[in-house]
């Protein structure tokens, strides 16, 4: 098999004499035989490195900058606590990751919500927890927002976000992309600002900048300059028209990672100089006294930590058109633990990870084992002739949108989390049970 | 707005005069009240009237019929309950289905055992269990089930699925479909043939017959005719040239259910008479005994009784270009119970449940509360221009494929499902809590 692509495995991975993939210092079969399979294995190391380099890459000595943690990637105790270890904050988008980054200590006022519906019972939860802000979507959230503040003596900081016309994607960006999507206020329309001098107006809200989120899995900085450059127009245009001085730009997030080999992202140190730069020379150009930059990775800081460790369960060739052949190879998980690759048509890399093979590679297809023929992993990929029921395979890039879209479908118990550091591994999550299942089910206990 | 698609919307709804939908004689806004949005309604008496229906249009004189509920659709215990008094048996897929099924007092007798890769642990429970049949799907699980039985002094039942090159879809199928799929044995290859005489060998099992599955959301029956004139060819050639009489043919799932008034699936009598009649009219050309007749409905039982109940949360009306409008409704649920609109592209039909509306119809697309801008729930609908806040929006046809999926995406609980009948409600599934969510995070108990 091929040497191990540094730009997709977890950092510390290594290939053993026996032909074992080793995560953190621990052992394939070692993981496989004391937490079963289905496995997420998420190196620490690799997570706390990518938080150490968006701290180091976004400190300038001429912009303020803050990096929040988007938790809807992976959110767990453990690594909310690397983050927050690591300087970051969190961003939140419901009840329930604001409620899970509370429980698991990280301090409010490294906190941001997030979301275009937020019920009147998240504002609450936020506001009384005092996080550090909150993103406005919507004028009926700014409304939900003024009854909540209504009776409170504190002030709470909010963001609004902006809908600037802009849409990235992998390698390019489209720069006249028109506003159809559920999130922010547009500019061009007006709304943004209609929203802006709405909260000015609202004692209790304090309107400390605006956000914006333009994809996810880029790859360029164009499309985050063309906001950037949007975004402090119209910043230059609130503080002309309404004197208004605005702290913090928040440009999310979307920085892509390597899911296979080809797949070739900046480093994060270029993106931030990047926006660095253009955020720095736009303010100067406009005159206007340069904002707060806030960026947002999840992705880019949990997706490459960690894989999935399946058993091989059954081998089926079969006969394509021509003289060519297809194997495929089920495993015991599937679109139960990795929906993206039937939602987005996301590619991964897989290898054998129990022992060294020797046989020649042919064309597969890794499958899961759903009553359901969409239930592909992997739809085209090379493995070893020689793979055989309970080898264990290794899907990479396995970090981020995973667990946190794991589903029961065919009652599959969701897999455990596991992070392996130094020879040691620690249970982030535990797998679910039948048990954890059925208690729901009220029809067993009437 | 228009009046009520019987076609779509579980039979028992009703408008109400003040203009609330009720179900099973339960109003909309009662059951909000009670249970919180989202959640699942099943009308029960839908569901039974569906489980009589193919109970009913599978009775004939002239043709063994035995129809299983397919469980991966809906699986709760009193569904279970609901399928075995209506005289049906049950399709798993799983360990965790066939748990379910066992627990909610379903016959082993009428359950029969699916999927690609059934552990050796998921067998074996399926052996000791004594159930019906299980469907064998390749040489490594004959392997497997060989091992199992070896100690027995029990046969067990088997059916081995078949892939007949017979590809299904709404209107049209194709005939000449490669075999390119995880599911099944290849007739043309050999492969097949090649699995039932090695099942014939060995003592402990009994080849009861053979499977086909073509396809879902199926409206018309000629794939189903196709498949089963394939099916019957080679059950012919396998008495030809083994001397084996095959008891049972299973032409599988698959029959439509509509989801939007221009959907026009056909009955199931239609359905039923169609398949009775090319089993026997092909078995008497080819001059074998009828085999018995097995189908698995899985959505044309549940898809059609349940409605999703949201509360509408924002509203926001976005330009398009050119002088066009689109209002963007979001409410309390999205992806994570509804994961279909974004895998498959389906459709569906929504209306206010709450109360009377009076607007004119806008363009508008309903979208969930998930930090995803795909996170589209109905693309294009039209709503009324005087929904608000506060309304309750009811989604029909999500019996099938919804809560079975549904994920935790962004720490979201999911939904609870609650059976309506004769202005009663009980309660099927409870709502998930964050502590249950909680409970499987370790770094919060450790």
């Amino acid at each position: 098999m091929d040497a191990l692509e540094p730009r997709v495995w977890p950092m510390t991975t290594a290939l053993a004499v026996d032909g074992q993939l080793v995560f953190g210092g621990v052992f394939s079969k070692q993981l496989a035989r004391e937490y079963g399979t289905p496995l997420f294995v998420v190196d620490e190391a690799d997570v706390r490195y990518r938080i150490a380099e968006f701290s180091k890459a976004f400190a300038f000595s001429d912009l303020e900058c803050s990096v929040h943690y988007a938790s809807k990637a992976f959110a767990s105790a453990d690594v909310f606590r690397w983050v927050v270890e690591g300087g970051l904050g969190v961003d939140v988008a419901s009840g329930g990751e604001l409620g899970l980054a509370l429980a698991a200590g990280v301090p409010p006022e490294r906190i941001v919500l997030h979301g275009n519906n937020k019920s009147a019972e998240e504002l609450e939860r936020a506001v009384s927890a005092g996080i550090s802000a909150i993103v406005i979507d919507s004028f009926d959230e700014i409304i939900r927002l003024q009854q909540i503040v209504r009776h409170q003596n504190d002030v709470v900081d909010v963001l609004i976000r902006l809908t600037l016309g802009v849409e990235a994607h992998t390698h390019e960006f489209i720069s006249t992309a028109h506003e159809d999507q559920k999130f922010g206020l547009s500019v061009t329309s007006g709304a943004a600002e209609q929203a802006a001098v709405a909260v000015i107006g609202i004692p209790g809200l304090r309107l400390r900048g605006f956000h914006s989120h333009i994809g996810s899995q880029i790859f360029e900085p164009i499309g985050f300059e063309e906001s950037a450059k949007r975004a402090l127009a119209f910043i230059a245009h609130m503080k002309a028209q309404h004197d208004f001085e605005t702290e913090e730009l928040d440009l999310g997030g979307g920085l892509g990672i390597a899911y296979v080999p080809s797949d070739d992202p900046p480093s994060v140190a270029m993106m931030a100089k990047a926006l660095h730069d253009i955020v720095v020379s736009e303010s100067a150009r406009l005159k206007i006294k340069t904002p707060r930059l806030s960026v947002e990775p999840g992705r880019a800081i949990v997706g490459q930590s960690t894989v999935t460790l399946y058993e091989v369960g059954t081998i089926k060739p079969i006969q394509l058109d021509g003289d060519e052949e297809r194997v495929y190879v089920s495993v015991d998980g599937g679109m139960s633990d990795n929906i993206r690759t039937a939602l987005y048509g996301a590619e991964y890399t897989a290898r054998v990870a129990s022992r060294e093979t020797i046989g020649a590679g042919l064309q597969s297809r890794l499958v899961g084992k759903h009553c359901e023929s969409g239930d592909i992993l992997i739809r085209d990929l090379v493995l070893p002739s020689d793979i055989a029921p309970g080898d264990l395979i290794a899907v990479a890039a396995t970090g981020a949108y995973h667990r946190s879209m794991a589903s029961n479908y065919n009652m599959l118990t969701r897999p455990a989390v596991v992070s392996v550091k130094d020879g040691q591994s620690t249970l982030l999550i535990r797998r679910e049970t039948e048990a954890d299942l059925f208690a729901l089910d009220q029809g067993l206990h009437r």
